[in-house]
Protein backbone atom coordinates (compact mmCIF):
# COMPACT_ATOMS: atom_id res chain seq x y z
CA UNK A 1 0.00 0.00 0.00
CA UNK A 2 1.08 3.30 -1.10
CA UNK A 3 0.42 6.80 0.70
CA UNK A 4 -0.94 9.12 -1.37
CA UNK A 5 0.78 12.13 0.06
CA UNK A 6 -0.86 15.47 -0.50
CA UNK A 7 1.72 17.68 1.87
CA UNK A 8 5.00 16.63 0.52
CA UNK A 9 3.46 17.40 -3.46
CA UNK A 10 1.67 20.98 -1.98
CA UNK A 11 5.20 21.98 -0.98
CA UNK A 12 6.62 20.69 -4.27
CA UNK A 13 3.98 23.06 -6.18
CA UNK A 14 4.42 25.41 -3.48
CA UNK A 15 7.93 26.28 -4.72
CA UNK A 16 7.64 25.81 -8.40
CA UNK A 17 4.68 28.82 -8.02
CA UNK A 18 6.69 30.65 -5.47
CA UNK A 19 9.26 31.34 -8.18
CA UNK A 20 7.01 32.59 -11.00
CA UNK A 21 4.65 34.46 -8.78
CA UNK A 22 7.51 36.77 -6.83
CA UNK A 23 7.12 39.89 -8.36
CA UNK A 24 3.27 39.48 -9.74
CA UNK A 25 1.91 41.12 -6.83
CA UNK A 26 -0.86 39.29 -6.48
CA UNK A 27 -3.34 39.15 -3.69
CA UNK A 28 -6.29 37.03 -2.54
CA UNK A 29 -9.55 38.65 -1.01
CA UNK A 30 -11.83 36.10 1.16
CA UNK A 31 -14.67 36.86 2.32
CA UNK A 32 -16.54 35.99 5.39
CA UNK A 33 -19.49 36.19 7.23
CA UNK A 34 -19.90 35.59 10.57
CA UNK A 35 -17.75 33.43 12.74
CA UNK A 36 -17.85 29.86 12.29
CA UNK A 37 -15.13 28.00 13.49
CA UNK A 38 -14.39 25.18 11.00
CA UNK A 39 -14.41 28.33 8.54
CA UNK A 40 -11.67 30.01 10.79
CA UNK A 41 -9.33 27.26 10.53
CA UNK A 42 -9.92 26.93 6.71
CA UNK A 43 -8.94 30.50 6.48
CA UNK A 44 -6.16 30.21 8.49
CA UNK A 45 -5.14 27.67 6.36
CA UNK A 46 -5.44 30.44 2.85
CA UNK A 47 -3.24 32.97 5.33
CA UNK A 48 -0.63 30.38 5.56
CA UNK A 49 -0.66 29.60 1.73
CA UNK A 50 -0.43 33.62 0.67
CA UNK A 51 2.02 34.14 3.13
CA UNK A 52 4.23 31.30 2.15
CA UNK A 53 4.05 32.36 -1.70
CA UNK A 54 4.20 36.33 -0.97
CA UNK A 55 0.44 36.59 -2.19
CA UNK A 56 -1.11 39.63 -0.50
CA UNK A 57 -3.76 38.26 1.93
CA UNK A 58 -6.57 40.22 2.59
CA UNK A 59 -9.84 38.85 4.90
CA UNK A 60 -12.76 40.78 5.03
CA UNK A 61 -14.76 39.80 8.28
CA UNK A 62 -18.56 40.88 7.68
CA UNK A 63 -21.00 40.57 10.38
CA UNK A 64 -23.75 37.84 10.50
CA UNK A 65 -26.64 40.15 9.82
CA UNK A 66 -24.87 41.76 7.12
CA UNK A 67 -27.20 41.75 3.63
CA UNK A 68 -26.74 40.24 0.48
CA UNK A 69 -26.34 43.72 -0.84
CA UNK A 70 -23.90 44.91 1.06
CA UNK A 71 -21.89 41.56 0.70
CA UNK A 72 -22.36 41.93 -3.21
CA UNK A 73 -21.01 45.89 -3.03
CA UNK A 74 -17.95 44.74 -1.74
CA UNK A 75 -17.31 41.93 -3.99
CA UNK A 76 -18.13 44.81 -6.77
CA UNK A 77 -15.04 46.65 -5.42
CA UNK A 78 -13.03 43.66 -5.42
CA UNK A 79 -13.85 42.89 -8.89
CA UNK A 80 -12.74 46.27 -10.21
CA UNK A 81 -9.59 46.79 -7.99
CA UNK A 82 -6.37 45.07 -8.57
CA UNK A 83 -7.43 42.34 -6.35
CA UNK A 84 -6.13 39.13 -8.15
CA UNK A 85 -8.83 36.34 -6.80
CA UNK A 86 -12.35 36.54 -4.47
CA UNK A 87 -13.11 33.96 -2.74
CA UNK A 88 -16.38 33.49 -0.50
CA UNK A 89 -15.84 31.45 2.75
CA UNK A 90 -18.69 29.08 2.63
CA UNK A 91 -21.20 28.25 4.58
CA UNK A 92 -22.31 31.60 4.44
CA UNK A 93 -25.95 32.26 6.72
CA UNK A 94 -29.00 31.22 5.40
CA UNK A 95 -30.57 34.50 4.94
CA UNK A 96 -27.97 35.46 2.47
CA UNK A 97 -28.60 34.29 -1.74
CA UNK A 98 -25.47 32.23 -2.02
CA UNK A 99 -25.46 31.60 -5.26
CA UNK A 100 -26.55 35.68 -6.05
CA UNK A 101 -23.56 36.71 -4.10
CA UNK A 102 -20.91 34.16 -5.96
CA UNK A 103 -22.04 35.28 -9.39
CA UNK A 104 -21.59 38.74 -8.90
CA UNK A 105 -17.69 37.91 -8.27
CA UNK A 106 -16.15 38.28 -12.00
CA UNK A 107 -15.55 34.80 -13.00
CA UNK A 108 -12.19 35.74 -13.97
CA UNK A 109 -11.17 36.05 -10.42
CA UNK A 110 -13.66 33.33 -9.21
CA UNK A 111 -10.55 31.02 -7.70
CA UNK A 112 -13.38 28.29 -6.23
CA UNK A 113 -15.08 27.76 -9.30
CA UNK A 114 -18.06 28.38 -7.92
CA UNK A 115 -19.71 31.10 -10.93
CA UNK A 116 -22.14 29.93 -12.93
CA UNK A 117 -19.97 30.91 -15.89
CA UNK A 118 -17.23 28.44 -14.58
CA UNK A 119 -19.49 25.80 -13.55
CA UNK A 120 -20.42 25.53 -17.61
CA UNK A 121 -17.21 26.07 -18.63
CA UNK A 122 -16.29 22.96 -17.05
CA UNK A 123 -19.64 20.98 -17.90
CA UNK A 124 -18.83 21.84 -21.37
CA UNK A 125 -15.54 20.84 -21.58
CA UNK A 126 -14.38 24.56 -21.49
CA UNK A 127 -10.49 25.93 -20.03
CA UNK A 128 -11.50 28.22 -16.48
CA UNK A 129 -11.17 28.17 -13.54
CA UNK A 130 -12.11 24.61 -11.63
CA UNK A 131 -12.84 24.16 -7.95
CA UNK A 132 -9.97 23.54 -5.97
CA UNK A 133 -10.66 19.62 -4.00
CA UNK A 134 -11.55 18.03 -7.51
CA UNK A 135 -8.27 19.84 -9.23
CA UNK A 136 -6.43 18.71 -6.00
CA UNK A 137 -7.70 15.06 -6.18
CA UNK A 138 -6.26 15.01 -10.11
CA UNK A 139 -3.53 16.48 -9.75
CA UNK A 140 -2.18 13.83 -6.95
CA UNK A 141 -3.79 10.95 -8.95
CA UNK A 142 -1.53 11.86 -11.67
CA UNK A 143 1.57 12.99 -9.92
CA UNK A 144 1.38 9.42 -8.85
CA UNK A 145 1.25 7.94 -12.01
CA UNK A 146 -2.38 6.53 -11.38
CA UNK A 147 -3.81 6.15 -14.84
CA UNK A 148 -7.50 7.37 -15.42
CA UNK A 149 -8.23 6.35 -19.04
CA UNK A 150 -10.90 3.78 -18.89
CA UNK A 151 -11.12 2.92 -15.35
CA UNK A 152 -14.09 2.28 -13.02
CA UNK A 153 -13.89 5.83 -10.39
CA UNK A 154 -17.05 5.75 -7.74
CA UNK A 155 -17.72 9.26 -6.79
CA UNK A 156 -19.50 9.33 -3.55
CA UNK A 157 -20.91 12.59 -3.20
CA UNK A 158 -22.43 14.84 -5.14
CA UNK A 159 -22.16 18.11 -4.03
CA UNK A 160 -21.27 21.31 -6.30
CA UNK A 161 -17.92 21.64 -4.52
CA UNK A 162 -16.65 18.13 -4.77
CA UNK A 163 -18.54 15.22 -6.78
CA UNK A 164 -19.86 16.94 -9.31
CA UNK A 165 -17.08 19.05 -10.75
CA UNK A 166 -15.05 15.70 -9.86
CA UNK A 167 -17.39 13.80 -12.18
CA UNK A 168 -16.55 15.95 -15.05
CA UNK A 169 -13.11 16.09 -14.46
CA UNK A 170 -12.63 12.18 -14.38
CA UNK A 171 -14.78 12.25 -17.76
CA UNK A 172 -12.02 14.65 -19.36
CA UNK A 173 -9.84 11.80 -18.06
CA UNK A 174 -11.71 8.92 -20.19
CA UNK A 175 -12.71 7.23 -16.74
CA UNK A 176 -16.31 5.99 -16.85
CA UNK A 177 -17.85 7.15 -13.79
CA UNK A 178 -20.24 6.37 -11.10
CA UNK A 179 -21.57 8.51 -8.85
CA UNK A 180 -23.17 7.53 -5.09
CA UNK A 181 -24.93 9.80 -2.98
CA UNK A 182 -27.64 9.06 0.25
CA UNK A 183 -29.84 7.93 -1.71
CA UNK A 184 -28.07 4.62 -3.70
CA UNK A 185 -29.14 1.78 -2.56
CA UNK A 186 -26.07 -1.04 -2.34
CA UNK A 187 -23.34 1.36 -2.71
CA UNK A 188 -21.36 -1.92 -2.46
CA UNK A 189 -22.14 -3.26 -5.31
CA UNK A 190 -20.88 -0.69 -7.27
CA UNK A 191 -17.77 0.30 -4.91
CA UNK A 192 -16.57 -3.44 -4.94
CA UNK A 193 -16.23 -3.62 -9.30
CA UNK A 194 -14.90 0.35 -8.98
CA UNK A 195 -10.52 0.69 -9.74
CA UNK A 196 -10.94 3.87 -7.66
CA UNK A 197 -13.22 5.31 -5.23
CA UNK A 198 -13.39 8.69 -3.80
CA UNK A 199 -16.04 9.80 -0.63
CA UNK A 200 -16.95 12.71 -0.29
CA UNK A 201 -19.40 13.10 2.53
CA UNK A 202 -18.09 13.55 5.90
CA UNK A 203 -19.31 10.49 7.44
CA UNK A 204 -16.61 8.91 9.09
CA UNK A 205 -16.30 5.19 8.75
CA UNK A 206 -18.99 5.03 5.69
CA UNK A 207 -15.74 3.00 3.59
CA UNK A 208 -14.95 0.18 5.18
CA UNK A 209 -12.69 -2.58 4.02
CA UNK A 210 -15.51 -5.41 2.45
CA UNK A 211 -16.28 -2.85 0.27
CA UNK A 212 -13.21 -2.25 -1.83
CA UNK A 213 -11.93 -4.38 -4.13
CA UNK A 214 -7.94 -5.73 -3.55
CA UNK A 215 -5.71 -3.08 -5.00
CA UNK A 216 -8.28 -0.47 -5.30
CA UNK A 217 -6.99 3.46 -5.03
CA UNK A 218 -8.89 5.09 -2.26
CA UNK A 219 -9.13 8.76 -1.93
CA UNK A 220 -10.32 10.13 1.06
CA UNK A 221 -12.30 13.63 1.09
CA UNK A 222 -14.71 13.48 4.26
CA UNK A 223 -13.57 15.47 7.30
CA UNK A 224 -15.04 15.15 10.50
CA UNK A 225 -14.09 15.67 13.67
CA UNK A 226 -14.59 13.30 16.76
CA UNK A 227 -13.20 14.37 20.35
CA UNK A 228 -10.86 17.20 18.45
CA UNK A 229 -9.26 14.39 16.61
CA UNK A 230 -9.47 14.88 12.54
CA UNK A 231 -11.68 11.43 10.74
CA UNK A 232 -12.35 10.82 7.12
CA UNK A 233 -14.67 9.14 5.70
CA UNK A 234 -12.50 5.96 5.15
CA UNK A 235 -11.73 3.17 7.81
CA UNK A 236 -7.91 3.69 7.39
CA UNK A 237 -6.50 0.92 9.36
CA UNK A 238 -8.70 -1.56 7.57
CA UNK A 239 -8.55 -0.18 4.28
CA UNK A 240 -4.96 0.81 3.88
CA UNK A 241 -4.16 -2.95 4.23
CA UNK A 242 -6.43 -3.68 1.19
CA UNK A 243 -5.78 -0.80 -1.19
CA UNK A 244 -2.78 -0.53 -3.58
CA UNK A 245 -3.15 3.64 -3.00
CA UNK A 246 -4.52 5.47 -0.36
CA UNK A 247 -4.77 9.20 0.87
CA UNK A 248 -4.09 9.98 4.95
CA UNK A 249 -6.46 12.38 6.43
CA UNK A 250 -5.25 14.62 7.42
CA UNK A 251 -2.51 15.21 4.92
CA UNK A 252 -4.02 13.82 1.78
CA UNK A 253 -6.52 15.90 -0.13
CA UNK A 254 -6.67 18.94 2.25
CA UNK A 255 -3.45 19.89 1.51
CA UNK A 256 -4.07 19.58 -2.24
CA UNK A 257 -7.09 21.80 -1.98
CA UNK A 258 -4.78 24.46 -0.90
CA UNK A 259 -2.13 23.98 -3.46
CA UNK A 260 -5.19 24.53 -6.23
CA UNK A 261 -5.99 27.34 -4.60
CA UNK A 262 -2.51 28.79 -5.31
CA UNK A 263 -2.40 27.19 -8.76
CA UNK A 264 -6.06 28.88 -9.38
CA UNK A 265 -4.38 32.25 -7.99
CA UNK A 266 -2.00 32.52 -10.35
CA UNK A 267 -4.23 30.98 -13.01
CA UNK A 268 -7.17 33.88 -12.40
CA UNK A 269 -3.80 36.45 -12.91
CA UNK A 270 -2.85 34.58 -16.47
CA UNK A 271 -6.46 35.07 -17.49
CA UNK A 272 -6.69 38.56 -16.41
CA UNK A 273 -3.61 39.45 -18.03
CA UNK A 274 -4.99 38.10 -21.52
CA UNK B 1 -42.97 -4.81 -22.16
CA UNK B 2 -44.10 -1.08 -22.83
CA UNK B 3 -43.58 1.53 -25.48
CA UNK B 4 -42.62 4.66 -24.15
CA UNK B 5 -44.18 6.64 -26.94
CA UNK B 6 -42.41 10.37 -27.15
CA UNK B 7 -45.41 10.95 -30.42
CA UNK B 8 -48.61 10.98 -27.92
CA UNK B 9 -46.74 12.88 -25.01
CA UNK B 10 -45.32 15.42 -27.46
CA UNK B 11 -49.31 15.75 -28.77
CA UNK B 12 -50.53 16.00 -25.25
CA UNK B 13 -47.73 18.95 -24.53
CA UNK B 14 -48.30 20.74 -27.90
CA UNK B 15 -51.92 20.89 -26.80
CA UNK B 16 -51.61 21.96 -23.66
CA UNK B 17 -48.97 24.88 -24.79
CA UNK B 18 -51.22 25.97 -27.79
CA UNK B 19 -53.63 27.59 -25.69
CA UNK B 20 -50.96 29.04 -23.19
CA UNK B 21 -48.54 30.58 -25.98
CA UNK B 22 -51.87 31.54 -28.29
CA UNK B 23 -52.01 35.11 -27.41
CA UNK B 24 -48.23 36.18 -26.12
CA UNK B 25 -46.66 36.57 -30.16
CA UNK B 26 -43.49 34.08 -29.54
CA UNK B 27 -40.80 33.80 -31.92
CA UNK B 28 -38.42 31.42 -32.28
CA UNK B 29 -35.00 32.39 -34.57
CA UNK B 30 -32.92 29.17 -35.43
CA UNK B 31 -29.33 30.10 -37.19
CA UNK B 32 -27.87 27.29 -39.78
CA UNK B 33 -24.20 28.12 -41.40
CA UNK B 34 -24.41 25.74 -44.62
CA UNK B 35 -26.30 23.37 -45.61
CA UNK B 36 -26.49 20.08 -43.80
CA UNK B 37 -28.88 17.57 -45.30
CA UNK B 38 -29.53 16.25 -41.12
CA UNK B 39 -29.98 19.51 -39.83
CA UNK B 40 -32.31 20.56 -43.14
CA UNK B 41 -34.58 17.65 -41.46
CA UNK B 42 -34.30 18.95 -37.77
CA UNK B 43 -34.81 22.31 -38.60
CA UNK B 44 -37.84 21.94 -40.18
CA UNK B 45 -39.57 19.43 -37.48
CA UNK B 46 -39.01 23.03 -35.27
CA UNK B 47 -40.73 24.86 -38.66
CA UNK B 48 -43.80 22.58 -38.58
CA UNK B 49 -43.38 22.94 -34.47
CA UNK B 50 -43.98 26.39 -34.81
CA UNK B 51 -46.08 26.49 -37.10
CA UNK B 52 -48.39 24.21 -35.01
CA UNK B 53 -48.42 26.44 -31.93
CA UNK B 54 -48.77 29.42 -34.17
CA UNK B 55 -44.86 30.95 -32.68
CA UNK B 56 -43.35 32.62 -35.87
CA UNK B 57 -40.34 30.74 -37.30
CA UNK B 58 -37.73 32.48 -38.58
CA UNK B 59 -34.74 30.80 -40.51
CA UNK B 60 -30.99 32.06 -40.66
CA UNK B 61 -29.43 30.34 -43.31
CA UNK B 62 -25.76 32.11 -43.69
CA UNK B 63 -23.17 30.93 -46.15
CA UNK B 64 -21.06 28.15 -45.40
CA UNK B 65 -17.64 30.87 -45.64
CA UNK B 66 -19.20 33.05 -43.36
CA UNK B 67 -17.02 34.41 -40.26
CA UNK B 68 -17.90 34.36 -36.57
CA UNK B 69 -18.10 38.37 -35.87
CA UNK B 70 -20.89 37.88 -38.79
CA UNK B 71 -22.89 35.23 -36.63
CA UNK B 72 -22.18 37.08 -33.65
CA UNK B 73 -23.55 40.29 -35.20
CA UNK B 74 -26.62 38.43 -36.12
CA UNK B 75 -27.30 37.20 -32.40
CA UNK B 76 -26.80 40.24 -30.80
CA UNK B 77 -29.44 41.78 -33.29
CA UNK B 78 -31.76 38.92 -32.24
CA UNK B 79 -30.79 39.42 -28.63
CA UNK B 80 -31.78 43.27 -28.14
CA UNK B 81 -35.19 42.85 -30.54
CA UNK B 82 -38.03 40.44 -29.10
CA UNK B 83 -37.12 37.44 -30.42
CA UNK B 84 -38.60 34.84 -27.50
CA UNK B 85 -35.44 32.20 -28.51
CA UNK B 86 -32.29 31.71 -30.41
CA UNK B 87 -31.17 28.44 -31.45
CA UNK B 88 -27.92 27.82 -33.32
CA UNK B 89 -28.29 24.85 -35.84
CA UNK B 90 -25.26 22.13 -35.19
CA UNK B 91 -23.21 21.21 -36.38
CA UNK B 92 -21.19 24.30 -37.31
CA UNK B 93 -18.13 24.30 -39.78
CA UNK B 94 -14.81 24.14 -37.85
CA UNK B 95 -13.13 27.38 -38.82
CA UNK B 96 -16.01 28.81 -36.79
CA UNK B 97 -15.76 29.42 -33.02
CA UNK B 98 -18.53 27.62 -32.14
CA UNK B 99 -18.73 27.90 -28.12
CA UNK B 100 -17.95 31.72 -28.52
CA UNK B 101 -21.08 31.92 -30.88
CA UNK B 102 -23.28 30.57 -28.70
CA UNK B 103 -22.39 32.61 -25.33
CA UNK B 104 -23.21 35.99 -27.27
CA UNK B 105 -26.79 34.37 -27.03
CA UNK B 106 -28.91 36.11 -24.33
CA UNK B 107 -28.90 33.38 -21.76
CA UNK B 108 -32.37 33.99 -21.61
CA UNK B 109 -33.21 32.74 -25.39
CA UNK B 110 -31.15 30.23 -25.17
CA UNK B 111 -33.71 27.19 -25.17
CA UNK B 112 -30.77 25.07 -26.44
CA UNK B 113 -29.32 25.67 -23.05
CA UNK B 114 -26.09 25.78 -24.04
CA UNK B 115 -24.43 28.65 -23.07
CA UNK B 116 -22.11 28.41 -20.08
CA UNK B 117 -24.23 30.71 -17.86
CA UNK B 118 -27.35 27.94 -18.62
CA UNK B 119 -24.77 24.78 -18.43
CA UNK B 120 -22.98 26.12 -14.84
CA UNK B 121 -26.59 26.73 -13.97
CA UNK B 122 -27.72 22.85 -14.85
CA UNK B 123 -24.29 21.67 -12.50
CA UNK B 124 -25.38 24.25 -9.38
CA UNK B 125 -28.76 22.92 -9.36
CA UNK B 126 -30.30 26.22 -10.39
CA UNK B 127 -33.14 27.43 -12.38
CA UNK B 128 -32.39 27.81 -15.86
CA UNK B 129 -32.82 26.73 -19.80
CA UNK B 130 -32.20 23.49 -20.09
CA UNK B 131 -30.95 20.90 -23.05
CA UNK B 132 -33.86 19.90 -24.83
CA UNK B 133 -33.35 16.48 -25.25
CA UNK B 134 -32.53 14.95 -21.88
CA UNK B 135 -35.30 17.22 -20.43
CA UNK B 136 -37.73 15.32 -23.03
CA UNK B 137 -36.46 12.53 -21.74
CA UNK B 138 -37.04 12.78 -17.61
CA UNK B 139 -40.43 14.33 -19.09
CA UNK B 140 -40.93 10.72 -20.75
CA UNK B 141 -39.68 8.50 -17.97
CA UNK B 142 -42.10 10.55 -15.02
CA UNK B 143 -45.16 11.18 -17.47
CA UNK B 144 -45.22 6.70 -17.63
CA UNK B 145 -44.42 6.77 -13.63
CA UNK B 146 -41.16 5.62 -13.92
CA UNK B 147 -39.29 6.10 -10.43
CA UNK B 148 -36.43 7.32 -10.43
CA UNK B 149 -35.22 8.20 -7.11
CA UNK B 150 -32.30 5.57 -5.87
CA UNK B 151 -32.75 3.50 -9.18
CA UNK B 152 -29.24 2.89 -11.23
CA UNK B 153 -29.17 5.10 -14.19
CA UNK B 154 -26.27 4.30 -16.88
CA UNK B 155 -25.79 6.75 -19.67
CA UNK B 156 -23.77 5.72 -22.56
CA UNK B 157 -22.63 9.26 -24.42
CA UNK B 158 -20.86 11.70 -22.53
CA UNK B 159 -21.93 14.68 -24.66
CA UNK B 160 -22.41 18.09 -24.02
CA UNK B 161 -26.23 17.69 -25.41
CA UNK B 162 -27.32 14.72 -23.56
CA UNK B 163 -25.09 12.98 -21.48
CA UNK B 164 -23.41 15.04 -19.54
CA UNK B 165 -26.56 17.01 -19.07
CA UNK B 166 -28.95 14.21 -18.65
CA UNK B 167 -26.41 12.64 -15.52
CA UNK B 168 -27.36 16.07 -13.81
CA UNK B 169 -30.57 15.14 -14.05
CA UNK B 170 -30.98 12.02 -13.19
CA UNK B 171 -29.04 12.69 -10.07
CA UNK B 172 -31.45 15.91 -9.57
CA UNK B 173 -34.00 13.18 -9.82
CA UNK B 174 -32.24 11.13 -6.49
CA UNK B 175 -30.64 8.55 -9.10
CA UNK B 176 -27.26 6.96 -8.83
CA UNK B 177 -25.54 7.74 -11.96
CA UNK B 178 -22.77 6.20 -14.39
CA UNK B 179 -21.45 7.38 -17.57
CA UNK B 180 -20.13 5.19 -20.06
CA UNK B 181 -17.97 5.89 -23.69
CA UNK B 182 -16.02 5.10 -26.01
CA UNK B 183 -13.15 4.49 -23.64
CA UNK B 184 -15.33 2.40 -21.17
CA UNK B 185 -14.37 -1.00 -20.64
CA UNK B 186 -16.54 -4.17 -20.48
CA UNK B 187 -19.38 -2.25 -20.52
CA UNK B 188 -22.07 -5.16 -19.95
CA UNK B 189 -20.41 -5.25 -16.46
CA UNK B 190 -22.40 -1.87 -15.74
CA UNK B 191 -25.59 -2.15 -17.90
CA UNK B 192 -26.24 -5.73 -16.68
CA UNK B 193 -26.76 -3.99 -13.07
CA UNK B 194 -28.62 -0.86 -14.37
CA UNK B 195 -31.97 -0.28 -13.60
CA UNK B 196 -32.15 1.95 -16.67
CA UNK B 197 -30.04 2.15 -19.61
CA UNK B 198 -29.80 5.42 -21.76
CA UNK B 199 -27.59 5.22 -25.02
CA UNK B 200 -26.91 7.77 -26.57
CA UNK B 201 -23.74 6.99 -28.93
CA UNK B 202 -25.60 7.16 -32.75
CA UNK B 203 -23.74 3.35 -33.10
CA UNK B 204 -26.43 1.16 -34.44
CA UNK B 205 -27.20 -2.25 -32.60
CA UNK B 206 -24.51 -1.11 -29.88
CA UNK B 207 -27.15 -2.44 -27.32
CA UNK B 208 -28.43 -5.86 -27.30
CA UNK B 209 -30.25 -8.30 -25.20
CA UNK B 210 -27.39 -9.92 -23.07
CA UNK B 211 -26.48 -6.62 -21.69
CA UNK B 212 -29.87 -5.87 -19.99
CA UNK B 213 -31.35 -7.28 -16.99
CA UNK B 214 -35.11 -8.71 -16.84
CA UNK B 215 -37.37 -5.63 -17.05
CA UNK B 216 -34.60 -2.90 -17.41
CA UNK B 217 -36.05 0.18 -18.91
CA UNK B 218 -34.22 1.46 -22.22
CA UNK B 219 -34.09 4.91 -23.61
CA UNK B 220 -32.69 4.67 -27.41
CA UNK B 221 -31.24 8.49 -28.04
CA UNK B 222 -29.16 7.24 -31.33
CA UNK B 223 -29.89 7.80 -35.03
CA UNK B 224 -28.46 6.55 -37.44
CA UNK B 225 -29.60 5.91 -41.24
CA UNK B 226 -29.17 3.08 -43.41
CA UNK B 227 -30.55 2.46 -46.57
CA UNK B 228 -32.57 5.41 -46.01
CA UNK B 229 -34.29 3.78 -42.56
CA UNK B 230 -33.67 4.95 -39.05
CA UNK B 231 -32.16 3.08 -36.56
CA UNK B 232 -31.39 3.82 -33.03
CA UNK B 233 -28.90 2.32 -31.12
CA UNK B 234 -30.41 -0.50 -29.61
CA UNK B 235 -31.35 -3.93 -31.29
CA UNK B 236 -34.95 -2.79 -30.85
CA UNK B 237 -36.29 -6.77 -31.80
CA UNK B 238 -34.33 -8.82 -28.85
CA UNK B 239 -33.90 -6.01 -26.20
CA UNK B 240 -38.09 -5.56 -26.60
CA UNK B 241 -38.70 -8.95 -25.64
CA UNK B 242 -36.74 -8.30 -22.33
CA UNK B 243 -37.04 -4.76 -21.12
CA UNK B 244 -40.09 -3.41 -19.14
CA UNK B 245 -40.43 -0.24 -21.32
CA UNK B 246 -38.52 0.91 -23.86
CA UNK B 247 -38.84 3.85 -26.49
CA UNK B 248 -38.90 3.42 -30.25
CA UNK B 249 -36.92 4.81 -33.04
CA UNK B 250 -38.24 7.08 -34.72
CA UNK B 251 -41.05 8.51 -32.51
CA UNK B 252 -39.19 7.96 -28.67
CA UNK B 253 -36.91 10.57 -27.94
CA UNK B 254 -37.10 12.34 -31.20
CA UNK B 255 -40.95 13.85 -30.78
CA UNK B 256 -39.86 14.70 -26.65
CA UNK B 257 -36.65 16.74 -28.03
CA UNK B 258 -39.17 18.94 -30.13
CA UNK B 259 -42.07 19.24 -27.06
CA UNK B 260 -39.24 19.79 -24.57
CA UNK B 261 -37.79 22.94 -26.93
CA UNK B 262 -41.72 24.40 -27.00
CA UNK B 263 -41.48 24.48 -23.31
CA UNK B 264 -38.67 25.88 -23.40
CA UNK B 265 -39.62 28.27 -25.52
CA UNK B 266 -42.67 29.39 -23.39
CA UNK B 267 -40.29 29.37 -20.56
CA UNK B 268 -37.64 31.67 -22.47
CA UNK B 269 -41.05 34.16 -22.56
CA UNK B 270 -41.42 33.70 -18.54
CA UNK B 271 -37.58 34.16 -17.91
CA UNK B 272 -38.12 37.98 -20.11
CA UNK B 273 -41.11 38.64 -18.50
CA UNK B 274 -39.43 38.61 -15.33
Amino acid sequence: MNILDGKKLRDEIFLKLKDKVKDLKLSLAVIQVGDDEASNVYINQKKKMCENLNIQFKHYRLQESILDDEVIHLIEKLNKDDTTAILMQLPIPNHLNKQKIIDSIDYRKDVDGLTSINAGNLLLGKKGLIPCTPKGIITLLKYNNIDLKGKRVTIIGRSNLVGKPLALLMLRENATVSICHSKTKNIKDITLNSDIIISATGKNGLVKEDMIKDNAVVVDVGISKIDGKLFGDVDFDQVSRKCSYITPVPGGVGPMTIASLAENIYEAYLIQKK
